[in-house]
């Protein structure tokens, strides 16, 4: 079925310790549609300045993704996001952030697109996030992913937003921080009073843990002998996931822990480039070889 | 088949945020030896105090455990240490160390112990560890923890040792400082290259990742609402890990796993309560729920 990602689209400067790229394509929308786009149709909504290059446009439109919801401002600039990873590539240390054009993003849902049955709300102020879900024809499944910034600075429009949505993306960190509880568990069950029927705990290098009010799985992440840049994995990985369920159509547990895994396959090979590189070059049969791969990381008997 | 174990005996002052207890049972010995029992005939080798209790000692022979190896130094005091943890349970502060009778522990085993085909040497100065490996009529599985003191303070005797075990026992932040590389697969492969054909990597609220020259194999922990004391956490893993590998008395990829994932739940267990206090009550039912409980928590198909 097809999926309507609204999120960031943004040029990233990122220093790690393999390397630096300056103003490289990134941002939530980025990532999670392309990421999606190995398993759905997906069309994407963001914002972008008169600065955004042609190639960059092309390649999504290369993987087939609908980009009629795609506003380009004239005369305006693209977010610009600068940040840094040390040794522990767990956290960025932001030293700049541009907003830009998307300072006064103002989501119009294109008519055609009211009736996506699917629908991620990426990293994104939970304003934006709302009022695009107010535009949607009821649908059938609504994920959403945030940030420690909205949590700290968004507290009220965030819990506004939790009672409509389905499935909750977010870090360890942010859970932590949300709920007011260390305990993840605790933390997760506390959320899940406020709304969501789902909690996908993202904790970097040490995978994923899907919280329900009954059930917990727990998905490691794939460990990697290089990881050049973690930029954009958590999106990555957000896209994989819900492009799998909107190409199951279901949300069994079944379906969901496969999503995780497909998620987190996904995730596994943005980092092994700068940018959305890597993503560029995947194809289906290297995704199903690390889908196997993750199974034998994890099986016994 | 039996297994011997080798470490500490120790009487811990610890605070948790959720409580506090006084010199109460701990050290590497008595947490790996008493989880090891579920599973296999276990002989102990540490050094106590003349203030060891009796209640203390009869634990262990109440569990099967051979105490011929456990030595009383009359006129001495037990090992005793005292530790603080945060909200984040994943790391003590060490507020004080009192070796004691441990500090000159020069282990003599028993001749009757010299042929026991499985030696664990849990937690203990590297040069005791050797000591007690060149008795051994040639064990057929040594499997050998350590720490942080002695990677910084013991290193040579460490790097002695290497060579001679096939599973070395190490939690994530010593894998790195051992190796001198922060990748944690690249550390791990630099380990192998020193002689273990074996890296068992704890990561305490992340699970164990089992390291060999060509597999990875990856466990969570297992997500608890309320974890009181981590104190013992990693050796009650390894005792589990080392106990059903001698239980099952061979060393395939299927064990390993499975050893592993026994040991998860044995520190799942443990961590509940203070001191030794879970592992105390606890049945082979209660350890085979928790098993299950893992698969569940990890299938995916």
């Amino acid at each position: 079925m097809k999926l309507l990602i609204v999120g960031s689209m943004a040029y990233d400067t990122v220093k790690t310790p393999f390397g630096e790229r300056e103003r490289v394509l990134g941002g939530s929308a980025s990532y999670s549609s392309l990421a999606a786009s190995f398993f759905a149709p997906v069309a994407l909504m963001a914002v972008v300045g008169e600065d955004f290059q042609d190639a960059d446009r092309k390649l999504f439109g290369d993987r087939g993704i609908d980009c009629s919801g795609l506003t380009t401002v004239a005369g305006g600039e693209t977010f610009h996001w600068k940040g840094e990873y040390g040794f522990d590539l767990n956290e960025a240390k932001t030293l700049q952030t541009d907003l830009n054009v998307l300072g006064t993003f103002d989501p119009e849902v294109p008519e055609a697109l009211c009736d996506t049955p699917y629908l991620f709300l990426a990293n994104l102020d939970p304003k934006a996030q709302m009022k695009v879900l107010d535009q949607m024809h009821s649908p059938r499944v609504v994920a959403a992913d945030t940030m420690n910034y909205w949590i700290e600075n968004r507290r009220e429009d965030l819990m506004d937003l939790l009672p409509r949505i389905h499935i909750l993306i977010i870090n360890e960190g942010e859970t932590r921080q949300l709920s007011g509880e260390f305990n993840l568990v605790k933390a997760a069950h506390r959320i899940l009073k406020w709304g969501p029927k789902m909690l996908i705990i993202k904790r970097g290098e040490y995978g994923v843990l899907k919280i329900t009010q009954d059930s917990i799985f727990a998905a490691p992440a794939y460990p990697l002998e290089s990881v050049f840049d973690p930029t954009g994995a958590g999106d990555t990985f957000a896209g994989g996931f819900v492009g799998y369920l909107a190409q199951a159509g279901d949300l069994t547990p079944e379906t969901v822990r496969k999503a995780i895994v497909m998620g987190s396959v996904m995730a596994s090979f943005n980092v092994e480039a700068f940018s959305l590189d890597r993503l560029k070059t995947l194809n289906k049969e290297q995704i199903e070889g690390r889908y196997q791969a993750f199974k034998e990381l994890t099986e016994f008997s």
